[in-house]
């Protein structure tokens, strides 16, 4: 039996969940696919509780030392961040060493970098657990659809930001609420940012586009709106219009570029994207020949990261023991040319909330904004029994593109009447 | 640039939407994965119309040819049936050729003489498009879970007869009319059987049982209950009950052994599976680790199978341009062991629909007979308006193991009064 000896360097959350893993499943990993996985080493700059530490590893503080390790033949990257996680990919592939990593935000502005390196060594980059967690979304793409041309991509990727959603929707309760509850149930991070202002599912928008589409894709590109000025009054309204709010991050191949984006989306209640609930993702993919698929999972957590970690290495595993170790060539990571984002995205329909001190003459002025947008509204409500100084409208409006719907959102926010800005959310 | 060839025996929807999506995505496929399918060879026993022959490619009418060809590098199974088809792979594999296949039946029959060919011979069998037509699921199974513990898989696995089931739901009609549609659109054969019957989704779920547990399993051992029996009178009391009925095959590993069945279940409305519409597959998996996950997908049709076949077939391509072919250890197919089924299910409620000639007492001896197995009624309606001789009531029961209800099935059909079998639903 073929030993393949891992390092693992982040000894966090899903650090230990994928020492874990190994150590609970490795007769039936070595059963299954021929090699027995071995943690040699764990990596973690605080100090490991010795209980964690796998039964014959060593923990080490510095990450050189695990790279360097005689004793380790690949590398898993669980340190979060991107300074030092760069820095350590780079040294693994520099040494020869296979790495997998659970690192979005890495890939995501390191991607270019980091394959090429890999490529440049022959050396392969496990990246499964960087999107949706468990859910084996980029093998997928990688291979099921290889011979498919891919229209669209779209999901549920953030399951802080979902969690938060769906207790707000099945609890009537408001914004605020639902973050502090998330935040005691461990559900999102004391500063919670990264996950309810849409950059985490940003990240993973643009690994997904990039290998669906092929092409060099800059995150910063990307339009990215988030959960936070959502309120209990918006899930309110999507109840009356038979919906639900959902944080989608959404690519296209359209005949005019790449329509992408991150934003709350008002979904019928009867779509598969409604029934996607609490911490799960759900990712849909549209191919030519294949229709439209979706993958549904827990979208984070040690155990599913982990066990994603863990199916990437079993892979290079079985290759390094079957002497056949080579890059893989992943669609998006190589290329030179860029995604062309679209310039003129299609119609569609919006969901417009302004909450306003009240007084007379705002219904006439705010439509006379939205007319001469050439924007049709399609239904208009004021909410009753509300303050005077925070009166809300929900106006849902027929198809229009984005740019003229900004431009309209952009006059009335000027409004002097404004309490704050706009809320815009996409209907679908 | 690496060609590899490829015949393609059997020359139906499948095969042709193979040779269909080959052509049209020559240059993708080359660009991503660095092989170039080039389709040599079909044959079909009857004439194939020259329009639909490959640029290129010669129709040959024995499949021996086909096989034996110098120009043929892979083979593609798309004929149907067990025995020639299982002839020609036997043939494919001992000339040293690798083989990919969409026939599940096939595969489910005869899947350890096929596997322990191959791995004599050190080839790979592709077989994704056998299960779930376009939904990589076998794929996820191998390779994406190869680190968890599976505990148990179950779907929708027959297109259909979702589209029945959903036909006579969201139209209110009668079975036989949906039937006699399906046929018409092309969803259902003129001998419906195999669908209806359950037996093709039995085929699937052998298949997705085996690999998911590890063990041989004869498809004939599979309780297989289809559609058949099912009225809109059912339909309408699962309304009343807020649940669908959809027909599900499931697998769970349990302390006692494998419980496994493919029977129509009544669904809650708001479940994932009663999302699961028309002619769509959806498989769920449940993990240790992973949680449960769900794959949804068109599961038949000549494009979303064919581009199942393609992704096979690029898999191979790649390995054979790289002169690292190899057969791949498919759990479940090499096993000596039989996959232990359990003898002692754990209870599930039921849903009993009785149809009766009335007369006075029926309520009353039926429920004698129900309460002398032990069973808890949970509610009991007998439909109004019906003609005297053709009564309809439905029961259902608090959690017991099958055999207990199938006992009382079996005492209750002897009664002289029963028009026809009770119809027996599990309820979800």
């Amino acid at each position: 039996m073929n030993r393949v000896r891992v390092g693992i360097a982040g000894f966090g959350t899903v650090g230990r969940a994928t020492a874990a893993i190994i150590s609970a499943h490795a007769d039936l990993i070595a059963q299954r696919s021929g090699v027995r996985l071995v943690v040699t080493s764990v990596c973690r700059r605080s100090s490991v509780k010795t209980e964690d530490i796998p039964v014959g590893a060593r923990a080490v503080s510095d990450w050189n030392e695990l790279v360097s390790a005689d004793d380790v033949d690949v590398v898993v990257e669980t340190m979060g961040g991107t300074d030092e996680a760069r820095q350590l990919m780079l040294a693994s592939l520099n040494q020869g060493k296979p790495v997998v990593t659970a690192n979005k935000n890495l890939v995501a502005t390191h991607g270019d970098e980091l394959f090429a390196l890999a490529a440049a060594r022959n050396l392969p980059i496990g990246f499964e657990a960087s999107v949706a967690g468990g859910i084996p979304i980029l093998r997928v793409i990688h291979e099921s659809t290889a011979g498919d041309r891919l229209r669209a991509v779209h999901g549920i990727l953030n399951g802080t930001s979902n969690y938060i959603l769906t207790q707000m929707e099945s609890r009537g309760i408001e914004f605020d609420v639902a973050l502090h509850e998330a935040k005691q149930a461990g559900y999102a991070e004391a500063d919670p940012s990264f996950d309810i202002d849409g950059l985490d599912a940003r990240d993973k928008l643009c690994i997904l586009a990039r290998m669906a589409f092929g092409g060099r894709l800059d995150v910063s590109r990307i339009p990215t709106y988030g959960i936070r000025q959502v309120r209990a009054i918006d899930v309110h309204s999507g109840n009356r219009l038979d919906s639900t709010i959902r944080l989608v991050g959404s690519a296209e191949s359209t005949q005019s570029g790449t329509e992408i984006s991150v934003r709350p989306w008002m979904v019928n209640r009867h779509s598969m994207l409604a029934k996607v609930e609490g911490v799960n993702n759900a990712v849909f993919l549209v191919g030519d020949k294949i229709g439209t698929q979706m993958f549904y999972g827990r979208g984070a957590g040690g155990d599913a990261t982990g066990a994603a970690v863990v199916s990437d290495l079993i892979e290079i595993a079985r290759d390094l023991a079957a002497g056949q170790i080579s890059a893989k060539k992943i669609s998006g990571f190589l290329d030179s040319h860029e995604l062309a984002i679209s310039q003129t995205p299609r119609p569609v329909s919006w969901y417009l909330r302004l909450t306003v001190k009240d007084q007379r003459g705002i219904v006439a002025r705010v439509a006379e904004v939205i007319a001469q947008h050439d924007i049709n509204i399609d239904s208009l409500e004021q909410q009753p029994h509300l303050p005077k100084d925070r009166v809300s409208f929900v106006i849902t409006i027929e198809p229009v593109s984005e740019p003229t719907v900004r431009h309209a959102v952009d006059a009335i926010n000027a409004f002097e009447f404004m309490v704050e800005p706009v809320l815009l959310l996409r209907i679908e």
